[in-house]
């Protein structure tokens, strides 16, 4: 594919880096084929760009060490969480070496009585979920893998409790990051709010490890609500599901998930999961609150759902029917790769005004129909962020250019809508055609930014910036 | 104060942009030395540092054309908004232009369906909600004073609401800003959320003039509540009320608005008002929800109350009522002022971790004792947000050095409680000495990124940064 070009490769620095990061790391230091592929991009069609070393750091001080090493022999430096980010970010186009922080794993410590902790950076939101049940808290944020908190920092992650919760953006407080020269700093403490400055942790939140490595992040939580319940409905067209979203929204219900599955998802789900929901657009509800709160929210929903021809409307509090109901969610990219045997899901992401969500689906499956490729769409609706997962033939060229066609299509689609280009998955090596289109001469001080930073371009090069710029 | 010290002038480069610029704009380029002033700091006791002229803009392209003459001729630019910023941010310690938005006051598009709208920066909140009411809507974040977004947008404020609805870092979408060679970006569009980049809106927002001059703002809007309630509660002690309020935090209770009253301030407005408050702590609070939400809220806090010795409990929904319980809150300035009369009042603005909160208020309350200050204590306490205000005779070296003192010292023990040195008022010339202290070697990445984008220190020179680095 056309989004992981090569760049050219620094052979001397690499390789004098390389003897020197073996000395220092011995057996945390990896060159074997199998890890470097491991450590490229795995996931969707961009093709494997391995790094010619991986690194397994165990401090803040590794992370350090390596950086300075690489950035006296300009050598390219790609931070490795789970691997599980879906545009290439992991990817070395010019070669160097990965930091894989999967052992810098400890939850540093928990502040319950001021909803923080501080976590390394290979932490999954799983493991961090694990260790705070007892202590009745949780994190809330959810983008489906169970990606690492390293990389979910990096890659301004939400998911399907963003409408609540909000996504990274809004829910780390600090982090600490090794940066190009090796300079360890952290940007901010514990305040809850603070006008200190530029927020540096806003700007390293989405950076993708072009800045610097992201070592350390300080995390807001939220309690385990008293209440919980979901709810599922169905609905005549998207046009109806989304006008409830927006009604919702509007009426400031908070809820705490709103996820929209078209017609071809829910039919999908029926099939793989031996269910017979009506295979009508449908929309999955959760609420979070106080056991007279979320009564309250499941019925206002109803009559919002109602007064658009919402029909099957199910509600539930207990925690089996609950998982049941959400199983259809989760069950929804395995479901759909069931659709087609064989094929390559290639799942692409877009943002826009709610108002203009159900022109936007619509337009999608219309222009998926006209383009004979077979999309269906499941999206964090209450946010106005969906994603058209594209069932490939990869052994097809004439399919994949279209699948190409058409991802190209809807990025301009939702960027002319007010939208943007990417909700949650980031530039990486896919979207960077994208960004100058949406953000134009903004681009230029994104540019101006790195280049002030990493004058050398060796964080993660080849990610976010256009190739001019880096 | 040393806070404002002056800084080498370009001379002739001010004298030829001025002259270039009088023959742009004619009647809207002044040089009157009361308007001037009027365009410097007047608040506080930080000096009044005038700008050589100011030019009314009405545009955008207004904007970019002041720019352009001055980073042509290396001569600063300030922005002026209502001047109610605390920390010298409207100073002019280079001279140059300060540039009026107070004519850049239309809100250019409502989308009620979208919650969101674009105004210019002269807009004030107040008007901007006058403008909303007919539609439902309301922007939530209330600073006190009556600012103009730019400035709210600048200066990262908050206030009063934002433990439920954020600051203004939660609230703009996006702004359109004009940069130091005159250059306009945009930061973003509509969508609720975006991975496209680096963050460029989170960095404008706090810049304070910095970094260029915002032109426009894309805020999120909300719905107005079907209910408000408000109530307040007396406290046996700071520690009680604080207790409190961490209850009402990790219960998760929504509250809109949670402030904190210490004695004195209750003490100053029953002798402002005409009120008998009981003369201990007091906390005042609002909540926002359905009708039945809110009773739920008002009764949950009441028992959270009780179970910290909480008394003269009180709660109401009529806005007549509503408006008396906050009348309090409302009249603390002047009732402050009118504890000493003839003082002037210097406010300073910390943040701590919720759970140091009492401990701090605490030991600055003690603190103000031991140097024979007055301090009244008022807080944004859901945040850990604080400020006391210094009730000063400025005619008293010793005691105006007193003060002084105990500024540093609350400073740096919020810095040492994992806090901040401001949560809402902003750097801005005051707080440069602290900015260091708190964020390390990050400062130096703010001075790295502030060269990148104003390489000849154009933008409101003097402020955030240390003198090293701007």
């Amino acid at each position: 594919m056309a989004q992981a070009t090569d760049m050219p490769r620094n052979e001397t620095g690499i390789d004098t880096a390389l003897g020197i990061l073996k000395q220092q790391f011995g057996e945390r230091f990896q060159m074997g084929a199998a890890i470097r592929e491991q450590h490229g991009h795995t996931t969707t069609w961009i093709r494997n760009q391995a790094p010619d070393a991986v690194v397994f750091a165990r401090s803040t001080d590794d992370v350090a060490a390596v950086v300075k090493v690489c950035a006296a022999h300009k050598v390219p430096v790609i931070a490795f969480g789970t691997g599980t980010s879906l545009e290439g970010h992991v990817n070395a186009p010019a070669g160097g070496v990965s930091i894989d922080v999967t052992q810098m794993d400890a939850v540093v410590e928990v502040n319950a009585g001021d909803l923080d902790c501080r976590v390394q950076p290979g932490v999954t939101r799983e493991a961090l979920n694990t260790h705070l049940r007892d202590q009745g808290l949780f994190f809330p944020i959810d983008p489906g893998a169970n990606a690492s908190l390293g990389g979910m920092t990096a890659t301004r992650a939400s998911g399907t409790n963003a409408v609540r919760y909000g996504t990274m953006k809004d829910n780390v407080l600090a982090v600490e990051a090794v940066m190009a020269d090796g300079t360890v700093i952290r940007t901010g403490a514990r305040a809850r709010k603070s006008s200190a400055g530029y927020d540096l942790t806003r700007l390293m939140v989405g950076s993708e490890g072009t800045l610097g490595v992201i070592t350390e992040i300080t995390l807001k939580l939220q309690g385990i609500p008293e209440a919980i319940s979901s709810a599922r409905c169905s609905f005549p067209s998207v046009e109806a599901a989304c006008e409830t979203v927006q009604s919702v929204i509007q009426y400031g219900l908070p809820v705490a998930r709103i996820e929209l599955l078209d017609a071809m998802v829910v039919r999908a789900v029926n099939g793989y999961a031996k269910l017979s929901l009506p295979e009508t657009p449908m929309l999955l509800l959760e609420f979070h609150g106080s056991d007279a709160g979320v009564v309250e929210q499941t019925e206002t929903f109803a009559a919002l759902a109602d007064e658009n021809g919402g029909t099957d409307y199910q509600a539930t509090t207990t925690m089996e029917e609950r998982n049941k109901l959400w199983q259809a969610r989760h069950d929804a990219y395995w479901a759909m790769l069931a659709l087609r045997p064989g094929c390559k899901a290639v799942a692409t992401d877009v943002c826009v005004p709610i108002s203009r969500l159900a022109e936007a689906v619509g337009r999608a499956n219309a222009k998926a129909a006209e383009l004979d490729l077979i999309a269906p769409i499941v999206g964090h609706a209450g946010d106005g962020n969906f994603h058209a997962s594209l069932l490939l033939d990869m052994d097809d060229a004439d399919e994949v250019a279209r699948a190409e066609d058409f991802i190209s299509w809807l990025n301009e689609l939702a960027i002319s809508m007010e939208g943007t280009c990417t909700g949650e998955h980031g530039i990486g090596q896919g979207k960077r055609p994208y960004l100058v289109k949406e953000l134009g001469a903004a681009v230029g001080v994104m540019g101006a930014i790195k280049q002030a930073l990493d004058p050398d371009n060796i964080m993660n090069p080849g990610k976010i910036l256009p190739e001019s710029l880096a």
